[in-house]
């Protein structure tokens, strides 16, 4: 007995966050350590579940959790603990009347092998369709997926014929608001920092053109050439000099949905946006939004996307970083614009 | 018979725009000139009307028209030609069948004694109900009111409970915004460039609180201090560093309606505005409006006005300046918030 017990204790790598990141995150701001962990949900936790992580979602709303918050919409990671992320994983073991063993999830865990989940255990989403890749759960299936997809259908309410603009339009949502866009007869464009990225969105992705922004030295003057008419809507990833530069090339009655400014992420401060003025004269609407507010209709949004990936008329690409111990540089890339999609980390494939 | 004809030829005065306008405008970028007019719509003229101007509206926008513009949605005001601009008047001839003479009228007008009106004749309001100063049609009857009423009745979307902060809240279109603040039960705030400003905002206007940007060393700290759980409607007439210290202090899903930003019209190149990212993470739903937009609603617009008016249950403060040669002076007023309420300047009273 005591030997059936032992067997069920093994190592649980984790990723610790050493301290609040200023600047640039960097590989040493994270620390790999190990733990033991039992794998059964220990006596006294209450309604929990215990968590095998399989795939972790690297994101760039990470990076505001890693520095000191205030009156956020989130919360800082703590330092000396796990980094906190989305990610897939197989429920071990279940004190939580909802969920079984055995039974995939995908939601908010931790970045180690094993996750104890104690509160917010209502807020995992359980994956029924194994037809698809699990990691998918980290991308278009999951967080990213959906930020596209509700973020472009009900925040920029687009009509046929329209021209759309995406920025960080290969990363983990840009691609899918491109797809979007052109599935509800928009002329849609896209910026990225590579041209390996501009090719995947011009000849894989079905993008009506795309350019490598960091080739433009006036992003003025190369939104006028890829929109000698306009902007309709300007799908918003990224802030600082691109918005500043969409302000001034946007139609009249055009929308701005703001789903993230990843350029300044990583300033001390952040960097002023002149030409605001623009949204006067334009009536411009420039929305922001978060993708929880949309999650009691994930279901039917995630029966779309099964269906539509079913009849092959979407596409998702995703940059597959193998280890837990290679997360930390998995996340660095984010923000130097090194992921070639949607970043994942393998953890365990099963 | 040419004694008869000689008579209906009149002086006509007029303020020219010298040049465009880099930077404050001053009173010499005007001119005061004269012409001679003759009192009838010439032959030829096709359908137009004569106007005598009686009351001129100062309205920042103005300031855009005098210097040059690029894909606005205005058009400048061309140099040697008499300043444009929203005025009051009555008909002296008229050869449109829809107008006659001795009627009331307000709309776009030139700053002149007399104007010929041959295109856009049909954008003129007639002014039907005289229980009400006429020069209220330049400002709570006019393009400002409408611009205060449709601006925060549809543009905000306003709860009752919720906190509005109204910027230039002394002005021409704030009076209002707040009054309507009120009158749907929300708790508003407005600022104002001087004390004498601030007492009438909290004296006389209703609204429930008010303070001197001037006397703020740091706007962020000071809104802080005014909306200890935020805002949830921003009126927004200043734009700026204003706007930025809003931004910090703005209500999840709140509203921040674009109406004007006139701390940026007399620069050179617009300041930067930080902190767009808190429209992200706070869902702000920030839209630019133009109240042309809304005129097809005018009429109702008036019609509650006027009921307001004659219950006594509105206010409306007007700064008004006697002589067209006082035209310049009470423009300029303006960029240095020197009016006291809606700037209005007598040409003649009938």
């Amino acid at each position: 007995m005591e030997d059936e017990h032992d067997s069920q204790v093994v190592t649980n790598r984790q990723i610790i966050l050493k301290h609040y990141v200023k600047g640039f995150p960097k590989e040493s701001d994270m620390i790999l350590t190990t733990a033991a962990v039992e794998l059964k949900v220990p006596a006294g936790a209450g309604e929990a579940i215990l968590l095998k992580n399989l795939y972790l979602s690297c994101d760039p709303y990470m990076r505001h959790r890693m520095g000191i918050l205030h009156d956020s919409y989130t919360t800082s990671f703590t330092p000396g603990q796990p980094i906190i992320g989305l990610g897939v994983g197989r429920v071990v073991d279940s004190s939580h009347p909802g969920f079984e063993k055995g039974e995939l999830v995908w939601g908010m865990t931790q970045w180690e092998d094993y996750t104890l989940i104690q509160s917010d255990v209502e807020s995992l989403f359980k994956i029924t369709n194994k037809a698809v890749p699990l990691s998918y759960y980290t991308g278009i299936l999951g967080m990213p997926g959906a930020t596209a997809y509700f973020g472009f259908h009900e925040v920029c309410s687009p009509k046929e014929g329209e021209t759309v603009f995406v920025s960080a339009a290969a990363g983990a949502v840009g691609q899918l608001v491109g797809q979007f866009a052109k599935s509800v007869g928009c002329y849609v464009i896209g910026s990225a920092g590579s041209e390996e990225k501009v090719d995947l969105l011009k000849n894989k992705l079905g993008f009506d053109d795309a350019f490598n922004y960091k080739k433009e030295p006036d992003l003025n003057i190369a939104l006028k050439r890829y929109f000698p008419k306009g902007i309709d809507i300007y799908f918003e990833n990224v802030g600082g000099n691109m918005l500043e530069a969409v302000l001034l090339n946007m139609r009249c009655y055009g929308r701005i949905a703001a789903c993230g400014m990843i350029s300044q992420y990583n300033l001390e401060e952040p960097e002023g946006v002149r030409h605001l003025f623009e949204i006067v004269a334009k009536r411009i609407r420039m929305e922001g939004f978060v993708v929880f507010d949309y999650y009691p209709k994930y279901n039917k949004f995630s029966d779309t996307i099964i269906s539509l990936l079913d009849q092959g008329k979407i596409s998702y690409v995703e940059d597959i970083v193998e280890g837990l111990e290679n997360a930390p540089s998995a996340l660095i890339k984010l923000f130097h614009g090194a992921n070639f999609g949607k970043q994942v980390v393998v953890v365990a494939r099963e």
